[in-house]
């Protein structure tokens, strides 16, 4: 998505260690136009997978998910990384490790919001080694449902999330695709 | 906003103490079409003020930011409760209790989303003691930014947050403004 790829040369930056800053954009301070836009074209690319809800990782999977959920007309639910007073004490509780924080973290559903039976699609900013939509997959099946389709802003190609995921035999999505980021660059796929 | 209202009639849950469970349709399964509507009801009320950015508090402050920030055409910042790797060292940072955690939680906010002249809109889902909505005042405070004004989904009079807020001299608005909530009860505004 040419938008999105055009926003990531702009105003991206490559930290090194394969870390992308976007957080001027997507995931501290947000381009709401921009975010719409990402939605729009994923609820596109998932128009006929016939999926239920929408599923996602708090916090910054919040933004696209919902998006692209408003573009769907579906509803969307977001794993907690820690459990509010408001849900029931029996849970959906998995542990990824963040990239982020460089640490593991719970994620964790209601049964009231994730029943067996749902096709879900799962959202998120950055397929990077999939081991935070692996975490949401995994919540899926122990609830019984079916995932229908994987949806990202960015994949980060060199961290192996794609291949890690095709046992699934879902299709994956991913708007900006990067192939790698050698030294300060940014190279996206078909450059 | 009868819709909102007429929502938390429907699925909103009155725990005690206090404590009111939407988690259905705001902060954990989210209606994206009823988050676009409030987002739209708080654009049209904040249209005037001459706000340059949304500011929210993550998890459950996002959604209604976004869609707020949206329909105004600013860009929305929310502040993190941990320090991402992406984030300088230097940051904007104070403490706010949280209801649902029932403890202090850090809110950060980068510099570089956060500058000195801008004029801030508070977006948060819940008005209750105003505790969050003032750890927000002191980031864009700090920031040398001015507040011109704060909205939220829902109000819980009884918690006296509006009253603390008053020394700001901004407009507070909010979308679904609850009395009391005695027993099984939940009273509305002029009910």
């Amino acid at each position: 998505m040419l938008e999105l790829i055009e926003r990531i040369r702009r105003d991206g930056k490559n930290l090194g260690n394969g870390i992308l800053k976007v957080d001027g954009f997507i995931n501290h301070q947000v381009d709401p136009i921009l975010m719409d836009a990402c939605g729009r074209e994923l609820a596109k690319r998932f128009a006929n997978i016939g999926a239920t809800k929408v599923l996602t990782a708090e916090i910054s999977g919040i933004a696209p998910a919902l998006t692209t959920a408003y573009h769907l007309g579906l509803p969307v639910v977001y794993a907690r990384k820690s459990k509010p007073v408001t849900m029931p004490d029996e849970v959906f509780l998995t542990m990824a490790p963040s990239h982020t924080k460089g640490r593991m973290v719970d994620l964790i559903v209601s049964p009231e919001y994730l029943a067996g039976g749902e096709k879900i699609l799962i959202i998120d900013d950055f397929l990077a080694s999939g081991a935070t939509i692996w975490g949401l997959v995994r919540l899926a099946q122990a609830a019984g449902a079916t995932i229908v389709g994987i949806g990202t802003l960015i994949e980060k190609v060199f961290e192996g999330g794609r291949e890690k995921l095709k046992p699934l035999g879902v299709p994956v999505e991913a708007l900006a695709i990067i192939r790698s980021m050698d030294e300060d660059h940014i190279i996206f796929e078909d450059e």
